[in-house]
């Protein structure tokens, strides 16, 4: 397969720290969390402001990337599922997507709220939630 | 800045052929496309269905990934914004994010309604959308 190569551009910081004790989903629980963005990618934050919801694509680096199919939520008594059916981060591509709300903005660190990475994951991109995507419960 | 490597896992088959057409949401009038996986990740797919609403993540390869600041849908007249508050696809990685519904399942390749993605451009991961993130228009 061919690559491609991504940038990273920030990094999660969190009181998460241990990989196997993360909420699987945001609405499970997930604390506060500050993306903490590079230098260079300073222009790329105008205009963020508090109360934005934005979704934060993370590279989730400890996962296993030669997986193919798992347990849904790692339950053996259920049938293993391609992981592409399930937001499993274990995944060729280890991408994680996570909307949240900002509620501080200094600089190049933006708090945010309900964030399930763990501290150190890299951040690779942040977009606007689209009003078709808006979490309306 | 670092650097994570990403595969290549597919590509998008499209009637769509000129980026400039494109339209720059799916909502906009994006035509039926199919999803052209690589052999190495058949097992991936297993448990994907007609029906299934997922998210297709793309690698928007006829980008610019020098530009942090754009005029909003590209019209001159209005104020540059950082491009992390907006979904232009000149960015420092240009990741596309498509929520699609599939309409066929055939071997490696997947049918799915409204893709605004040209034809040729990689796919790089795949998820089902979650409840909090369906389209409830």
């Amino acid at each position: 397969m061919n690559h491609v190569e991504v940038k990273v551009v920030g990094v999660v910081e969190s009181s998460l720290t241990d990989v196997n004790l993360a909420p699987r989903q945001a609405d499970e629980s997930a604390p506060e969390a500050s993306l903490v963005f590079h230098e260079e990618v300073r222009e790329a934050l105008r205009n963020i402001r508090p109360g934005d919801k934005l979704i934060v694509l993370t590279w989730l680096h400890r996962t296993q990337r030669n997986v193919l199919r798992v347990h849904p939520r790692g339950d053996p008594t259920r049938e293993p599922e391609g992981v592409f059916s399930t937001r499993s981060p274990h995944r060729p591509n280890p991408i994680g997507l996570h909307q949240v709300e900002v509620t501080d903005v200094d600089g190049l660190r933006l708090r945010v709220r309900s964030l399930e990475a763990v501290d150190g994951t890299p951040i690779i991109d942040l977009k606007p939630v689209l009003a078709d995507e808006v979490d309306r419960r």
